[in-house]
């Protein structure tokens, strides 16, 4: 493999991370709630992972809640917010390019009677203050706005959203699915003012099957899996100790703000590049996170060049992972062309992308262009 | 450590769980759903691990469906069967003596309106047919009955609940918790004749964060988490590649039938030793799976016994893990006296165990005897 552009589907893990899970397999391995010597030593790599996590979201251990990823913490957000609330009222917000495991679960919840509302977004699937203005009523119970978008790279202004609902004095709780912020962007629950804040182990070098949620203190919600009394009974069952050991491991490694300006500088010489191409669009806005470029070689569909890259050893995504494939929810929904949104590519980097792969990635978009045959 | 006899809490992981669990991490870590090599490799990786556990189980790949464990199965197993099946009734039957997260998911559906009703079980925490009949009508939807109980170690009538369900011609969906059974009885969901059935990686040696649940071919249950399209929708995230792998890795060394008898030898010459001790109540039954043996030392606190045994390398449990040293409602289901409840233990074997590490913790508990100052 020459290049692995899609890190923010998800990352090969880290030494750290690696290390750290060695010991969850080979030294801690009992059961977290035995009582006994295996099961107290399991407890205390459990408690020091929740340490690590800690300190790198700027927060306090016990605000922590561990899931299988960041499908399960979203979805728990959802309806456990939703349940908790529903006493208050049943609006709910969510924005039209949230992830699906927000997207679905709103739609699940309006099937059971909840009055879901979308907020629109923009070209770059960003959504104004004005329009979460305008849906914000006092039977607003739960607001959810993503980080960074996924696929776009977009940042959501979700700071003056906590601004603008502690303004309006609103009851709703925010919950902010940080997957694709962690670990890039400095991130900081408290600061950002949210209630409810979702990251995910295997975005930043950690494995998959481990995710988090953040849940200020004060903020009550109903849990949505029953079981044991582990995590308080919010989230029960036996805690996946060697996935939650790579996560703490990879967030020991986290340092966003160290990494940030020399992505930046590859990042916009990529797309300096990229714009120098004859059909070549680039759909991320300029001042997108730095780590995902979304560009689209129309007239060309975007799963024909994947496959070209890939056998060149490069490897990008058409929209998310999590879709397959199928047409981009996201893309549709920042009201992009049809024809556009068809041939549509996500590269997205990592800490540990060097300009070599941006440079083996455009020279095979290039060659793509000059090879594949246009449609239309 | 001299004795870990608390495997039915959990289990050291095997070498070969922690070889695939290295491919996972080392080699194939993409994403399953990627469509560029990187994520075919990890795809690949995936349907080796399906095709691995599907052998183990005697089923077909494309009936397994995995989970982060097997408080996730089942739950996913309740709630999908009966939000699936409720156009035809409400009533739920579960045992007694169910995992937390089958008797706990029952309780909430029973707060949200349908029918629950519990199996008594008799003294060693066994169902009798008569009392499944007599619970059972045509509103019956879903019935719930776990193959080995967690802390007896009693087999449950599985096999003739699903034929007294088929021969009354019921509709309601059987699901049989196996986790406690998976990798120490022969265990082919056909066979026994269910329509769920819940198994865990981290009780056959493979790691925490895996678990599955086998669903019947042309049985529907609705999803309990929303989010992308992988496994069909029905249990949608990010699958945890290496917690899977592990289970995988692990399932290739199931062989019950090749450890039964010797195993049995073992449990047998514990247990006469046991009986031989004086203050010793054995509760488990003689014909109970013999990696289970639940005693009770009246008159001494299992917690105290159990630090003294953990003191001197002895790991053993009051209670099962989940219910972190609380009174077991399975004993308590069962009828014992309170003060048998309160100084229960429960010793677990697996493959592994060896006579030495039984003898140590019979010398343990001779010890225990003699030291600790009775109570009462």
């Amino acid at each position: 493999m020459q290049a692995y552009l899609d890190n923010s589907a998800t990352t090969p893990l880290c030494e750290t991370a690696k290390q750290w899970m060695r010991r969850a397999v080979e030294q801690d391995w009992g059961n977290p709630s035995s009582l006994h010597e295996v099961g107290l030593n399991a407890e205390t790599l459990l408690s020091d992972c929740r340490a690590a996590l800690a300190k790198a979201l700027r927060c306090k251990e016990k605000e922590l809640l561990f899931t299988s990823g960041g499908t399960e913490a979203n979805n728990l957000a959802l309806f456990g917010a939703a349940y908790a609330q529903q006493k208050n009222g049943s609006r709910i917000l969510v924005s039209a390019v949230e992830h699906p495991s927000v997207l679905k679960a709103a739609q699940q919840l309006a099937a059971e009677g909840f009055d879901v509302r979308v907020i629109p977004v923009d070209r770059f699937g960003v959504v104004s203050l004005k329009d979460v203005e305008a849906l914000l009523d006092d039977k607003t119970i739960l607001v959810s706005v993503m980080a960074v978008n996924n696929e776009l790279g977009s940042i959501e202004p979700v700071e003056a959203i906590a601004a603008l609902l502690k303004k309006k004095r609103s009851r709703a709780l925010f919950h902010i699915d940080a997957v694709q912020a962690f670990g890039k962007l400095p991130l900081s629950p408290q600061k950002l003012g949210c209630d409810l804040l979702t990251v995910s182990a295997h975005k930043i070098h950690g494995p998959k099957g481990a995710g988090a949620l953040w849940i200020k203190p004060g903020v009550t919600i109903r849990p949505r899996t029953f079981g044991g009394e582990q995590q308080n009974g919010l989230r029960p069952g036996t805690e996946p100790t060697v996935a939650i050991a790579g996560f703490a491991g990879a967030a020991t490694k986290v340092a966003p703000e160290q990494h940030l300006a020399r992505v930046t500088a590859l990042r916009d010489g990529f797309v300096a590049a990229l714009r120098k191409l004859p059909d070549v669009v680039v759909n991320s806005a300029d001042d997108a996170l730095p780590y995902i470029v979304n560009l689209a070689l129309p007239h060309h569909p975007a799963e024909v060049v994947l496959n070209f890259l890939s056998d060149r050893g490069v490897c990008v995504s058409s929209g998310s992972a999590c879709a397959k494939g199928h047409r981009s929810p996201v893309l549709t929904a920042a009201g992009l062309d049809p024809a556009i949104v068809s041939s549509s590519l996500r590269v997205s980097l990592s800490t540990e992308t060097t300009e070599a792969e941006l440079q083996a990635c455009l020279d095979g978009i290039r060659a793509a262009l000059d090879t594949i045959r246009r449609k239309g």
